[in-house]
């Protein structure tokens, strides 16, 4: 991973332009010099922000050049006020930008039931277009945090045909199925050349397991949004070919899951990131189903965080969801320690389970012995600090 | 409610007989002078505990006599060895107690994948027994909890037919579909005279209102057990009729309720009790979805924690069941506040708001406009507490 987060034909900034009351960047955006291909992903809650409303009515063109995006209210719960309010971002930053407005997408994330501040978008419009720059990305970045404690980007390079090939990427939040705070949000950019239908296609199948499979509290928003765009300013004639194909999507693949892990990692109070991994399924929404599951339960979690080589209660997590599980054929590991097996649970490693339990990244196997399905996802811990966070923060 | 727990026909007890090492009562036994009409619901999760795959099997003969329940271990995930302690359980109870050994139902909560330490059990039986007393019931209790603050016990009297009937429980824990710690045990003891098939149709139907309608933390027990003795000592035909079958469903209803919030208001670290009504829903189990969804919500759980009547966590939870519900329909009442509808926030009652928050119970009705169903629970709020007691107790 190279860290010079430059994407030959796109531009970014961030500013405050005064949602926020502490002075902190609140509003960014995202401009590719030429419009590019478009696709993207939207929280399937029935309560959908305006933002999101309007950027699912434009994905269906496959087109986009801007993403224009404020953090410290969400616009959702707005009513039709809010969807004319979106509108109205849109319109100002297309017209400052001098492009067609159906090419821009807009995105808020922040306190839900609360307009944005149109004539202090207004009047940081000019600001914040003006100062657009090649390496603007980090301050795009910042204008989209609200409780993140770092900023998440991640980049890949690959060759394709002779030709260096870019994806980077910035998000803010923990989760899109299952997001933390407000929202979480996601843009791409990539100076691939690739026609706006096989964009669709290879996004999906890298969001689902990625974005897809990453939970901090199970809590789904009413903003999330990830979108990609792909300007071709490499050069390079549209992408075809399996190989090419699979060269973009391991790089596309690449930055996703980089910046899920450090969603998760940076979600709300937590202190470790599990990965966990269902195994010998029935089907893949079986596997889905019992690593959601147990990645949920309040009672797992909290034995994370304390540091509780808790077997007692992912076969309790893992029990409750199918009456039907032979449980004598369930597995559980930790890293490479089996501590649950033929129906019990496996003594005499203590002083190496407390070991893996102190590490920040922990691995837990589950094998049902009952197909060949599996699932993987990213799950946080249950802390005081989230509940110090969560019982105070008005989202 | 008469707090003289005494039920005509039946004696119970509990002792110190070593399983805790605190010295608390860890061993209990209720027991009915003749074979009485038994019902009971267990947890459907698949890693039963011992005594409840027992138990089951027992049940189908709708006949019982006595209950052997221990606290500090739970039997769970013991294998074949659990399953022939469990057996053993009751073979010394049968026969300290001189009854037939399929009349005698166990139940086990504690650490799971600890087997219950037979020759202790074994020790004990004589002073159990022979200590069984009209007003023991208080003794049994204590033997039965594990963290569990306050005993739960209530009792309800009722006439039919010129007849003074009793209705009388014991409960431990915090939940049954949706249980906090290792497990929800509840026993209910009746001299109503009821054939086994009309006791189980009432019993379930009771249950389904009270015991699978609260949830502390969403995770499900492997040792959940709810058992009801009728021992037919009011000396009244078999219940008949419908106006008599109401009276007895009324007390079983009181009865079951009273444990219920008892068992919510004492959830792991809890501070409010919450109880969430779903109306005009599509169907019941559309509305038990959506209830469950808000209740289990750990944004929605720890805003009530921080005192905070945040509808946009409330809102996300129902938006997250399904993309498809109609949101201008949906209104969302704190008491006697409206404080969601038509799609947005309602403002302007900060102040009344600020105090109902900080009742410690607190009533949510969501009107889904949606159809005519509905499912009401009760719910506990997520608190500091309840992390530093699940990072740092084994269950």
């Amino acid at each position: 991973m190279n860290h010079e987060f430059v994407v030959p034909g796109f531009l970014a900034n961030g500013i405050h332009c005064g949602i926020k009351e502490n002075g902190y960047k609140d509003l960014g955006m995202i401009f590719s010099i030429q419009p590019a291909s478009a696709a993207g992903v939207f929280t399937k809650n029935a309560f959908k922000a305006a933002p999101v409303l309007l950027d699912m009515e434009r994905i269906q063109r496959g087109e986009g050049q801007a993403v224009i995006a404020n953090s410290g209210v969400a616009n959702a719960a707005t009513g039709i006020e809010g969807l004319q309010d979106a509108r109205e971002m849109s319109l100002m930053a297309s017209r400052q930008l001098g492009i067609r407005d159906e090419l821009v997408y807009v995105a808020s994330t922040g306190v839900i039931g609360y307009r944005v501040p149109i004539s202090k978008i207004r009047k940081g419009m000019p600001r914040l277009v003006t100062g657009l720059k090649e390496d603007g990305f980090s301050q795009a970045e910042e204008a989209i945090m609200t409780t993140d404690k770092m900023p998440k980007m991640s980049l890949a390079k690959g060759v394709i045909d002779g030709r260096e090939i870019t994806v980077c990427g910035l998000a803010k939040g923990a989760g899109m199925i299952e997001p933390h705070m407000a929202t979480m949000l996601a843009f791409i950019m990539t100076d691939a050349n690739i026609e706006s239908g096989t964009l669709d296609k290879l996004f999906r199948s890298s969001v689902d397991r990625s974005f897809n499979a990453i939970t901090v509290d199970g809590c789904m928003s009413t903003n999330d949004t990830a979108l990609i765009l792909a300007n071709g300013q490499s050069g390079l004639k549209p992408l075809n070919g399996s190989r090419n194909i699979q060269i973009f999507k391991t790089m596309l693949d690449d930055v996703l899951s980089q910046l899920s892990f450090s969603m998760v990692q940076d979600g709300e109070g937590a202190t470790k990131v599990i990965e966990l991994r269902v195994e010998e399924a029935k089907s893949r929404m079986d596997a889905r189903r019992i690593a959601y599951a147990v990645a949920n339960s309040n009672l797992v979690k909290t034995a994370f965080y304390g540091g509780d080589p808790n077997w007692g209660r992912i076969i309790g997590a893992i029990g409750a969801v199918k009456e039907t599980i032979p449980v004598n054929a369930v597995r559980v590991t930790l890293n490479h320690v089996v501590i649950f097996a033929d129906g019990r649970g496996i003594d005499g490693h203590e002083s190496e389970l407390k070991e893996i339990m102190a590490l920040p990244h922990i691995r837990v196997l589950i094998q049902m012995g009952m197909g060949k399905a599996h699932f993987q996802l990213l799950a946080s811990d249950l802390t005081h600090e989230y509940v110090t966070i969560n019982a105070h923060y008005h989202t």
